[in-house]
């Protein structure tokens, strides 16, 4: 689906608005300082379009944010995504892989957003999306416990939840959303009550851990990929909270008894083995949240998204 | 196997005279203090049969206890267990669901007597063992080289070891014994040549680390329970040294090369799944023994008791 | 392929020079002090051929030591290797099961050397290596970038790489040499550009990281071994950084993602049930490298030895 396969865009999004814990915003240049860049071009010989700066959006924040339908800043969260979704867009338009460093969870309504729509374009085709995460991020506003916006995206970017006015979300449409039927999850294991209802009735597929401990993450994979079958187009979104706080404890809403490093790198080699990855979100690493935690979950987030992009073993 | 799907009683059990190691009488209260019962009834909707206090047995003690058979303690455990026994059959012939919180593994001897003379009362069948543990807890009194009767709670319940006069031991009677036939281990790596040659023996379903690691805790449990089959009540008694010191560090013999708590937590929702679990003992977290992993022991603890008891990831 | 079944041949190998961290050659007298050798002769119940030293070969050592084809320490090396190979020579020869303990990993010249002439002689057998290691360790002296030697063994024992003068390294002969055929790896997962190139051109079965994480660790043993086939003997060079660092961090070249310490076992558990198994190296146990994580470095790998000569859990 990538006419040329090493062109790869770049986008560094600072935000960390989709969540209450200051220091996800500084993610991207701590995973960039730690050569994530570098071993792109080198190592994995990719031509990167990059505009070289870790975007804040400081011009589009609103001078005063109120709570709307119970989300907290979400005027920020919906500006910031929107725009973020053209960049997204743009790079995806242009045939390249996109690869989007956060932040939190709430900008992957910008990227799927983004990569959704080009894809439709330029390929005629409904795209995937496979979601590694400890969480579902699938609340409606109502359906939400704490109103943060992180845990929502999936509801707004398969149309569970949708806006009537542009401001907020309203400017995510048809073309820009995916279909539940399209979405995988691996990795869930702290799901609302509200949610596994959303889950069992829309018959969306999803691998909890006890899938993983059942079955074994390689025959999970061939589920997850068999699912989602040749031909589709795959949005890859890594929450790094998917990963164990053993590998990667540097994170907002750690829980216990997740994926290990290796399952992560796996889940992201076996992704990338079908071709068929066209975008990839790392978000959630949060490298002020623990002193000694910080250094490991940045090398956790570099070598999820080394392996995604075809780095191998042998 | 129970009339009424949530019906709990819950016996709380300070007893640590089974073993050497202070510390494990205090584990009920830990449990229940990070919030146990409270989740039991409000997550997972049990109502809970309690009588508020953790039993201490003070009134049981004996004056002087001396070795008998090379046992330590052995007219306390006796006596205490006896009296165990006849509070779990309580529950188990109201068709409540037993959860008992120890304690040191000797207890086992007192609730799993009990529950196996209440299943052959109200259904006339004979009860399944699911021992997950990293020792075999089979030594006869001969066979102990240390004399701790945590060692050897399965070897009175088999009838492996008898005794003639009541006290100590002789209180078990046939009907509140379980064959060797329906006893399954699971997590075994720890285990004497005394116990080896008991469990070879007498052809009793051992599954060790090894299998685990041969087949997957997935099959593990597939094979466990085909081994069981339908129509069986099943006591599961978890002693928290099976899972790995790196999540159960605060227990009296810690044994490295153990469970996950992932695959603890595996084992107990596959047991719950059953829809024949019956009992369930939690037994061995000892907060006393490491600062730092008493609180992590005691989560995890919660965890197993959790699971078994129906809560699920999705 | 042991006409004596529990008779050991031990070399207790202090050597250091094949790469340039001190402190490894400290690891035999750690293993030792550990209770290695008493759990041989009691617990395992073998019978020991031990000259009761730690050799360091100092009289082996050269005044000056130039780089020779970019090779650090050559002329030690190599004087070292070929005197060991004769001494493992000596014990495989009388039918002894061989263990070696390193030491870095050069040292495989030397007994891998040794083992399999006294193969073809003895048992007119080409003798297979199983190789357990985060690395290849094949570099050739112009493909390594470093340099050092216990990155190069397998390049000399199967003659990928070759001297014409006796020393360095003339002195590996056809008749001590191993077939790319019969070379298995399992637990890669750092593997230079150079090595992967020699690794597909020549055939040579390798189980990675992802492999295990694909398979598990029972299908990558039964495809190890299923490659190997019976009949043939087999040398077991375990270098402990196969394992992960969290259960082996006091080694040279750590790599995350490795081995837990119960597929380490299992994998020498398996090996050993073959019956085939005729040889064993561990390498790489450095002792000085960590304060902490030394004695759990030294008692893991002491449970690999355990588990390859024969230790089992049940
Ligand atoms: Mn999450
Ligand atoms: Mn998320
Ligand atoms: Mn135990
Ligand atoms: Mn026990
Ligand atoms: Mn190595
Ligand atoms: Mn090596």
């Amino acid at each position: 689906f990538l006419p040329k396969r090493n062109e790869l865009g770049l986008v560094a999004v600072g935000f960390s608005g989709g969540q209450c814990k200051p220091g996800v915003d500084a993610a991207p240049m701590a995973l960039i300082e730690s050569g994530l860049v570098n071993q792109l071009k080198d190592d994995l010989e990719y031509t990167l379009h990059y505009d070289n700066q870790v975007h804040a959006y400081s011009d589009l924040m609103p001078a005063s944010d109120p709570p709307h339908r119970g989300m907290k800043n979400a005027s920020a969260v919906s500006a910031v995504t929107q725009k973020l979704s053209s960049q997204v867009y743009e790079h995806a338009k242009h045939g390249r892989f996109v690869l989007t460093l956060g932040g939190d969870h709430s900008i992957a309504i910008g990227t799927i957003s983004g990569t959704a729509k080009a894809m439709r374009e330029r390929l005629g085709r409904d795209m995937a999306v496979i979601w590694v995460d400890a969480h579902a991020d699938i609340n409606t506003p109502e359906s939400s416990d704490s109103g943060n916006i992180h845990g929502m995206p999936l509801a707004f970017l398969t149309g569970l939840a949708t806006e009537e006015e542009d401001k907020p979300f309203g400017w995510v449409k048809e073309d820009q959303r995916v279909s539940v039927k399209k979405l995988v999850y691996i990795g869930l294991r702290d799901v609302d009550r509200g949610e596994k209802k959303i889950l069992r009735e829309n018959g969306i597929k999803a691998f909890s851990m006890h899938d993983i401990d059942r079955h074994g993450i390689g025959k999970v994979m061939d589920m997850a990929l068999g699912w989602i079958g040749r031909d589709t187009p795959i949005h890859l979104s890594f929450d790094i909270d998917a990963l164990d706080p053993m590998w990667a404890p540097s994170t907002g809403t750690a829980v216990r008894g997740g994926l290990t490093l290796r399952e992560g790198d796996f889940i992201a080699e076996c992704v990338h083995e079908t071709g068929s990855l066209v975008a990839l979100d790392l978000v959630e690493v949060n490298p002020s949240l623990e002193e000694q935690g910080a250094a490991e979950t940045v090398r956790a987030g570099v070598s999820i998204v080394r392996c995604a992009l075809g780095d191998t073993l042998l």
